[in-house]
């Protein structure tokens, strides 16, 4: 077996989020081969490892964080960023992203999950979980290539009405089959940085069977299910009318068995008291889109389920309901969208409702339960993988740092994070990306986005005089 | 006379916000000393000005926006950025803002105002309204330096309980004319970027006496008057109670005859129907703030005062009531606000509530209008002032453009604005402020807030489990 290359970085804070939380103020690290070998005070492990180093670098008094784990985020919609914005929900799903999902390649998916996955690694994330598109061969492809960590996910709907005709709605065998060949051919790829996860559209889009094949496949493969819940009013109020509950989709999910430990359930923004309990009770996670939310879908009770004791982490969701895909800039909303909801619950708003080192969990170790791989990732800890990020807290936007984690959470932009190593590999450096060209991919995105639109006949309304 | 330098700029897309909202694919424009001398194609501008231009510059197909104006900027709390996050509001004001107010120095709003100042110019803003801080002339000495071009305010009050000894309540005649010396002093000073404006902090801290004679004050000088207006709750209850009126401070102002169209009110969150038709009936401007509203205030009736005429600009407020001071960041808040807020008001989100247009409108030609400066600044015409932005929207973060003006306002972000002019100078180019030294203001505002909190008696609980 080669020797594993070994890595120290010293002088600098480092915030573990470890069990007790703990923050060296001039800590050091050691990296071996893609695992962390060592964390402690600068001066004991450049004592106890300088000799043995074959890099040494001083982080002169910068901030060393966890990698951020985004946990639902399209990156098959990336080309379409700016396809639906202002436009009614109709609008958005029926002329706009509908038909542009159904038109993309392989080579398309491919190209923006390239394109999301730049603007993922200036934002700090080293994992995500993809929520669900049409090609994951294509993304595989990109996250190889990008060296970054991902669940990937297939859009998987075996019903449901209004979808194009070309696209979508497949048989249940045809779903549960294709989801084990992905899974196969993917799991487990790119060094360990690539696992396969069973997807759920949503429960518009799923018959009985489908939701309880997924369940039985997921358990017996070990993998997650990721899937969008209670996402609109009218989603529960069909899941009333049609399957016999008294409220919505996370009723119907408990009563058939769906709600386990490995179901990562975006948005779930509109559940009520019980549905709490239950999400609790079985131990799903929630991924809280802050953005989207308010968007698009409403304001989820965040603050109750955390109360409650739900895995609550962060995702941006896709381009066409965001526009920006920052984990960071997701951070600073969760939080203003979380003190604002108070205002509606209570007449004033709660300014101390989801406080900083509570958001930050969200990003970190909750990211990383909620994907199923906390025992490799979320913090910094002998044994666990390298996936870290180098924040630069001395510019404009960050000083003067009276609350450290204040500063992390509510401050920092993406241009204040400066390097990005994943499973032991620096994929950037002084805010490079190293293992792709950007203006290359850029340039690729153009081209296929144009050409996509044009053959989904989807034209964007100009909302400006140009001469 | 000695002449004045010529500099034209081609080849980028200029987007004008004249009264047409004309937008040129590939426009240039002359800037003749501090004024726009004209804009148009390039090559008409090539063929009519390149012989007499001093200097040409290729915008090699970039973005050209008139300079964002900030309507509510408390520049003065700069070095108080996280001394009072996830704290309620009590804590807050007793514990933080207040005593930290009380006491700074004229240097440290000096200081204050600079390293705000840089934040402001990376984001784009060429002016912003001072919200009232203790030290006008420290911010004007600051304000020259920058380049940058600011309605300057005091912060007056003359009544109101549980101030700061040392501090704040002054007689109604000192504030009189204090800020009539201030004026005498600093209006239309720094080339005629510095204005004047009266201050009143909030209708708590003032008696009637000084609303009247601030008024009358503000009409004799032909100034503006920077309040803010009905903020929380508890603030109309006590009108209601002490003052005869049967909802709140507009009520209440309406009913004192201070409603006027030189008065720029902040927040304005807790207004009902009846105020919103007060204030669109006397031209009062309306500063919206999305991220101190989300956090602290609660959620503004934008969209109603917006249909019912009146004029929304946007504000970023103070360091410790948002943590950045980006006003694009703000454009991007505005939206999903408003477009959230309908949730509660209607069981769903609107996602087309407040579009880009209305929103990028916000932050040009209705920022002018509430700073009653629109004769010369927010659009790019011939004979206004040459206040402008260059933006690159060929990263990763803009990439693709499907729809200019959301991804400027939705996409866009501080790290994309290369260059900024205010007055026909740059103050800003490819990222580096060329008016002040940014890691000298950085290392000053350091020191300088350390020991202003130390004078304080802050402390400020540490979140993080230091080793």
């Amino acid at each position: 077996m080669a020797t594993k290359k070994i890595v120290l970085l010293h002088n600098a804070m480092i915030v573990t989020v470890d069990q007790d939380k703990r923050v060296f103020r001039n800590g050091a690290i050691v990296v071996e081969g893609d695992k962390i070998a060592a964390v402690g005070q600068s001066r004991e492990i450049l004592h106890d490892f300088s000799a043995s180093a074959d890099e040494i670098l001083d982080l002169q008094a910068r901030v060393l964080l966890p990698g951020f784990i985004n946990t639902h985020v399209h990156t098959s919609q990336q080309l379409g960023r700016g396809i639906a914005d202002d436009v009614d929900l109709m609008t958005w799903l029926h002329e706009r992203i509908w038909p542009y999902e159904a038109n993309m390649t392989e080579e398309d998916s491919f190209i923006s999950t390239l394109l999301c996955g730049i603007e993922l690694i200036h934002s700090g994330v080293t994992c995500f979980a993809e929520a669900g598109g049409q090609h994951v061969s294509g993304m595989a492809r990109a996250v190889k290539l990008l060296g970054i960590r991902a669940c990937l996910t297939q859009s998987t709907m075996d019903s449901g009405e209004g979808l194009p005709e070309k696209w979508g709605i497949h048989s249940t065998d045809y779903c549960i089959q294709s989801q084990k060949e992905l899974y196969k051919k993917h799991h487990d790829t790119a060094e360990g940085r690539i696992r396969v996860w069973l997807g759920l559209r949503q429960i518009m889009n799923a018959t009985d069977r489908l939701l309880l094949e997924t369940r039985d496949l997921a358990n017996e493969l070990k993998t997650g299910i990721h899937m969008h819940v209670a996402e609109i009013p009218y989603e529960n109020q069909l899941v009333v009318n049609t399957r016999e509950v008294d409220h919505g989709t996370v009723t119907y999910l408990e009563k058939i068995g769906l709600l386990q430990n490995n179901l990562l359930a975006a948005h779930s923004v509109w559940v009520n008291d019980s549905e709490i309990g239950f999400l609790s009770k079985a131990g799903v996670k929630v991924s809280h889109c802050p953005a989207a939310a308010m968007r698009m879908l409403g304001f989820a009770p965040i603050k109750e389920m955390l109360d409650s004791g739900i895995c609550v982490s962060l995702g941006t969701d896709g381009a066409p309901s965001n526009n920006r895909m920052s984990i960071v800039d997701e951070m600073y909303l969760a939080s203003l969208i979380n003190k604002g909801r108070e205002a509606f619950m209570k007449g004033v708003t709660d300014p101390t409702a989801l406080p900083a080192e509570v958001i930050f969990n969200m990003v970190t170790v909750n990211g990383a339960k909620s994907v199923l791989w906390d025992n490799e990732i979320g913090s910094l800890e002998v044994g666990k993988k390298a996936d870290m990020i180098i924040v630069n807290p001395f510019s404009w936007s960050m000083v003067p740092v009276h609350d450290h984690i204040s500063s992390l959470v509510y401050c920092m932009r993406t241009e204040n994070i400066d390097s990005v190593m994943c499973n032991g590999q620096w994929i950037m450096k002084d805010r490079k990306i190293l293992t792709i060209n950007e203006e290359e991919v850029i340039s690729l995105a153009k081209r296929a986005s144009s050409e996509l639109l044009k053959r989904a006949g989807i034209t964007i309304p100009s909302r400006m005089n140009f001469l």
